[in-house]
C-alpha cells in the first residue's frame, strides 16, 4: 500500500525549496566515512575522529579548555542541554518563534521546564524584552524563576544577531544571573551572511553555551554543543547518555564535524547556501515584491500574489508561510549548501518572467 | 593535548574483541549513501527509503498493520517508548542485568518510571518470577503497578530465548494485563544462534512491541521500533519528536534498513558474528576452559586462569569480566559482523598454545 | 531577629481585603475535629469520616458511581489530575489568567506538560478560542497534542459561566476527543452569585471532572476531587500517592467537607461572601466608580484614583492590582466567609465619604 | 452502599495497634486551632505562629541561620527536597527498607531520579554500605551518580542510630561529595528511645538537611524540613509551591509545630509512645518470645505462634507482619502518643495468660 507512494517520489520532479535537509551530506564526509570504514575504534565519543574534530573545534573558537559533545539533532540537544543545567523550578525565556517553543513538541516541558515565550517581530531577543520578562516573573514563589535565555542565530525567520546586539544581550544575562544559551542549527548561515560581524570566537566568548549545527549544513546528521565555560559541562556526558544522545559509533558524529572543519568546508557551504538565497532575493526586489521579514541569509519570506505563486508553483515546491491578504501571501524559500546554481539561475529567470 | 591520545589510537595495533560496533557499517550501506545522496528527499522519516524499508520489514514479520518508527539508539529507543506507553503510576519490570537498568543512566527513572529488577542468573524472565513480582508489589496504592515487561533477546549476557520460553512469558502478560516489550539489540545474533527455533515473525506476534537493533549488527546508527499492534503505536511520532528521535535527514536511518534487509544481509552478517564467536568457544572448551554462562551468540564469557589472561592481552583487547577467584577471572569477548575469519583463525592458534 | 515581624503582625489593625484564606476554619469543623479526636480510624482516606463525605457528595450531584478524593490544595489537584490524565506528548489549553499559568510555578510544566495559553478579557474560554487553538496546534508531530481543557468557575477575575457558556464548551470538548476539567477553588463563590444558573449536578455532567474548594471557603485545608466518569479516576489512588497528597490522617480532609456538605454551610457561607463583596460593589458603583472587570462573587476589581486609593489604605489591607493611567489604579478586594458584617458597613461608610 | 461500611467502622470495638496515626491531633493543637481561628494572618507561611515556630526550631538545633519549611506529610517532603537538590544524572542510595523505595509509589522516580536500594538488616546504612554502592556505580557515564544518601531515624523497622553512627556516615559522604538527609518521621521515637545517646541539634549538625515529622506523632498533620545549611534551602520557597506543598493557611501547620515545640510537647509525646511499646515488648521477653528486629522506639515486631496471634486477634487489631514458618509468624505492633496505659496494661495481662 505504501508502493505508490513510493514511487510517486522517486519521480518526483519538481526542485523542492522547502529545507536545507532535503539533501544527503556533502561527499568529503561519504569519503572519509567509507576511508575510516574498518579501522576499529572506541565506542561513544571516544574514537580518534570525535577527539580531532574536538580538538579542531577548540581552536577555532579560542577556548582551549571548552567542553564539547556531538549530538544526532537539535531537539535532542537543547532538551539535553536544558535539562543538564536547571533545577526543577527554573524556566527557559526564548523568542515565542524560537524552535524550542514552536517546533519540539514540547520537548522542554516534558524535561520538566516551562518555556515563558515574548513577542518579537524579528525573532531575536533583546535586554529590553528580558527585563520586562522578570518583572512579569516577580512574585516568588508563586511563579518559575526565569534562568536561561535561549536564542537563535540565524533566527527562524532568518534574521542575525550583530556583535553589538549580542554583547548587550550577554551582558545583561550577567547581569541578572541568567544563562545565555544560542542555537546554531543555522549558525554557519549567519556567520557568512554578508552583514554579519561576528566570528565563531565571538559566539564562544559571548554565551554560556551554544551548539554548531551540522544536519542543516552539509552534514547527514550532528550537532556540536560547546560549553565554553568547562565547568558548565563538567557532568553532561551523563546527560548526554541518559537522554539517549550518545552514539555507540561516536565516530560517525566525528567524521562529520572533523570533515567540515578541518579545513573551513562548514563555512563555504553556508556562503553558497546564503549566495544561492541572495540572487533569488535580488529578483524579487528587481520585480518589487517586497518581503515579511528581511533576511541576508538562506531563509527568504517573499510576498507574492497568489497568480505568481500558483505560477512559481507548476516547477517548485516551497511552503506558503502565511496568508497576507486576499490576494497575496508570504512564501517561505530555503536554499543550502547542495542547491545548484544553475536551478537558482532558472528559478530567476521565472522570477523575472512572472 | 588530545594529540597523543589520537596518535597512540591511530597506532594502535590489538584486535579489539571488545564490542561490536568497533567498526563502521557494512560497505553497501556506504554505497547506499552514496548513490542516493543528492536526490531530494522528504524529511523526518517521509523518504522513500524509510517507507521502503518499513514496507519490507512489515513483509517479513506478516503483520500488514505493524506500525513502524526508526531511531538513532538503543536507550533512546527505550525511553521513548517506555515514556510513550506508562501512566504516571505504571513500571516496568527487567531482570537486573537488563540494558535500561544497568546501562542507561537512569533513562527509564528520567522519564518518570521505576525499572523493577528481578535477580535471574540466565538474564532472562519467566511467568514464574513476573507472578512472584506481582506478589511483592501487591500493597496499592502505595507501590508502583508493574504494567510493562522488558525483556532482551540475545540477553546482555549472550542467552537467548526459546519458542516455548516467549509464549508461555507472553501469555502471562496477557493473563495480567502487563505489556511485553522485546529489546532487540542483538536480536540478529539470537535469530541466528544454532540453538534458536524463534522465527522475526514469532517475536512480532509473542510481543507487543520490540526493537530490532542496527548498531550492534552493521548499520552506522539506528534501531526500528515495530509496534504489531497498532493503535499501540498510533501517536508514537509525537514521542519520537519529543524526545529527540526524529532525525531530520531520515533517509539516514531509512537506507540502513533498506540495506540491512532487502536481501536479509542482516541475518547473514549476524550469522557471521555468531560463526565467528563459536569457532573461539569452541576452542576454550577443546582446552578444557569453562564458561561464566553458556552461549550460542556472539558474546562469549570464558572463565580464564590469570597467566593465560596475560598471555592473551599481548595481542589482543578485551574486557575482564569478573573475578571467578584469586587465580581466575571471565573475559568477555564479543565477535562481530565485521570480525574477519584470520584474526579468529589466529585467535584460536593462541588460544590452543596456551 | 523574627520577633518583630511576629510582634508587627500580632500587633496588625487593618482589615485585611487582601484574600480569603486570612483566617481559620468555620467553627463547625473545628468542633468535629475535637468531638472525633481521639476515635481510632483507618488511614490514607478510608476513615468513615471521609467515606461519609463522599457519599454525600455523590447524592448531591447525582453520580452514585462518581469516583472522588480528598487533596490539601488546589496545585496539587491540579498537577495530580492532569498528570494521571494526559500522555507525556498531551497539552493542556488555559486562559492565559488561569491559575495553573499565573500561580503554580510551574507544577504542570514540571510533570511534563504544556500549558497552552489563550488571551480572553473574561478570563473564560469558548468553544471558538478552542478551536482556534487546535488550528494553532496542527502540525503534527511538531507541537504537542491538545489533550484537556482547564477552565475555573468562578475565574481567577472573579467571573462565571453560564450554563449555556458551559454545555457549548463541553459540546465542543466531546467533538474535538478533549477532556473538561474544571477548577472549582471557588465554586461556591461561582454557584452563589446572584446571577448564576448553574447547579453542582450540573458541573459534574458537563464536565469530565471538576474538584470543589474547600481552603477558600471555609475549610482549614482541603479540595474534592470529582471523576464524574468514574473509569477516569479509576486509578487515581496511585497518583495521590506518588505525588504526596494522600494524607496518612486522611480523616483530617474527610471532616471539612463532612461538614461543609451535610447541611449545605458550604453554599452558606459562600453566599455571606459573595453578599459582602456585591454590599462593596453597590457602594463604589454608587459613587460612580467602574470595574475592571464585572463581578457578581467575592472578587471586585474596582477603578480608583490615587488619592482615594491612598484613603483607604489608612484602615484597610488590599491588593492594587493593576495600575490604569497615572491618576487611577484598580484594586483587588476579597471577601469572605469570614468577614463580618459590621467591617464591610464600616468600610461602606468610608467608600461614600470618599 | 458505603452505609454498612461507615457503620461497621463507627460500632468497630478491637482496639488498633496497627499504627501510630489512627487518632487525631493532641488537644492543645485543636484547643490552638479555635483560640487563633478569627486572627487574620498571611497566607503561604509568612503567618506569626508559622514564623515563631521556626524560630523555636532554630533555637533547639541551635543553627540561627537554618532555613525552614513545613510540609503536609513524608512523601510531598521527601519527593520536594530530593528534587529541588538532584541535577538529572544524580541518584539516590537508600535501604532496601527506605520508605521512599518501599512506600511511596515511584515518587522519587516520578521526579526523575532512580533510588539505588541496599540490603541491610538493621535498616540502617553504614559507610561500608556507602563506598560499595559507588563502586557499583563507578562506569561513567553510563550509570546514573549517586548523590544522595537517605536514612530513616527511627528507621522503618524500629531501629536507630547511634551518635557514632550518624558521624561516621556524614563524615563518609563529605569525603565523597554525596549529600546527607535524613527522613524523621518518627525522629521523636529516636530521640526518645532509652539508648539513643543523638540530640536534636546532632541531628542538624551530622546532616546536610533533614525533617521533623508531625503526622506520626501528635500533629493532625506536618513535617518540618530543616536545611542547616541554609544555602541548600535557599530556593525550596519555590518548589514547594510547584509540588503542590505550600499549604494557603500555612498557619494550620505553623501552629501545629508552635504547639508541639514551643514547651518540648513533641518529646514528651514520643516518649509516651516508647515507654507503651517497651512495656509490651517486655511482657513478651518475660513469655520466652523472640523478636524480628530489636526495637527500643514504639515498633515492635515479635514473632508468635499463630495460635498465639489468633488468641490477641479476638481483642486487638494488628498487621502480621512476616510469615517465619509453618508455626509462626512476626506481628507489627505500634503504640502512639495516644495509646492508653489502661489498653497496654490489659494488653500486657492478655499477653502474660497466652
Amino acid at each position: 500500500m505504501n508502493a505508490p507512494i513510493i514511487v510517486l517520489q522517486f519521480e518526483e520532479k519538481m526542485y523542492s525549496f522547502k529545507n536545507d535537509y532535503a539533501e544527503g551530506a556533502h561527499i568529503n564526509i561519504l569519503h572519509k566515512l567509507i576511508e575510516t570504514n574498518t579501522i576499529q575504534q572506541a565506542g561513544y565519543g571516544e574514537d580518534a575522529y570525535s577527539l580531532q574534530a574536538k580538538q579542531i573545534l577548540r581552536d577555532k573558537i579560542q577556548q582551549p579548555e571548552a567542553a564539547i559533545f556531538f549530538l544526532s539533532g537539535g531537539t535532542q540537544t537543547n532538551l539535553s542541554v536544558i535539562s543538564s543545567l536547571l533545577r526543577v523550578h527554573e524556566a527557559v525565556i526564548s523568542a515565542r518563534t524560537g524552535h524550542i517553543f514552536a517546533n519540539e513538541t514540547g520537548a522542554i516541558e516534558a524535561v520538566g521546564h516551562r518555556v515563558i515565550t515574548v513577542d518579537t517581530p524579528t525573532g531575536k531577543l533583546t535586554p529590553d524584552l528580558i527585563e520586562a520578562t522578570l518583572q512579569d516573573y516577580g512574585l516568588r514563589p508563586h511563579v518559575v524563576k526565569p534562568r536561561l535565555v535561549y536564542i537563535s542565530n540565524s533566527t527562524e525567520i532568518g534574521t542575525i544577531y550583530t556583535k553589538l546586539e549580542l554583547t548587550a544581550l550577554h551582558a545583561c544575562c550577567q547581569a541578572h544571573g541568567l544563562l545565555l544559551y544560542l542555537d546554531g542549527a543555522r549558525l554557519g548561515h549567519a556567520l557568512m551572511a554578508s552583514d554579519n560581524d561576528l566570528t565563531l570566537a565571538d559566539i564562544a566568548q559571548y554565551t554560556d553555551l551554544f551548539y554548531i549545527g551540522g544536519t542543516k549544513n552539509g552534514a547527514l546528521l550532528g550537532e556540536a554543543v560547546i560549553f565554553s565555560n568547562h565547568d558548565l559541562g563538567a557532568e553532561f556526558d551523563y546527560v548526554l547518555k541518559q537522554k539517549g544522545a550518545l552514539l555507540a559509533k561516536g565516530r560517525v558524529l566525528g567524521i562529520q564535524f572533523l570533515e567540515l572543519f578541518r579545513e573551513d568546508l562548514y563555512f563555504k557551504l553556508a556562503h553558497h547556501a546564503n549566495t544561492m538565497a541572495q540572487q533569488i532575493a535580488d529578483a524579487f526586489r528587481t520585480k518589487g515584491y517586497t518581503f515579511l521579514t528581511d533576511s541576508s541569509t538562506n531563509q527568504l519570506f517573499p510576498i507574492l500574489p497568489m497568480d505568481a505563486i500558483a505560477q512559481l508553483q507548476q516547477k517548485y515546491d516551497f511552503y506558503i508561510w502565511k496568508s497576507i491578504d486576499a490576494e497575496h501571501a508570504a512564501l517561505r524559500l530555503i536554499t543550502s549548501w547542495a542547491t545548484p546554481a544553475h536551478i537558482v539561475e532558472e528559478f530567476v529567470n521565472d522570477i523575472n518572467s512572472l
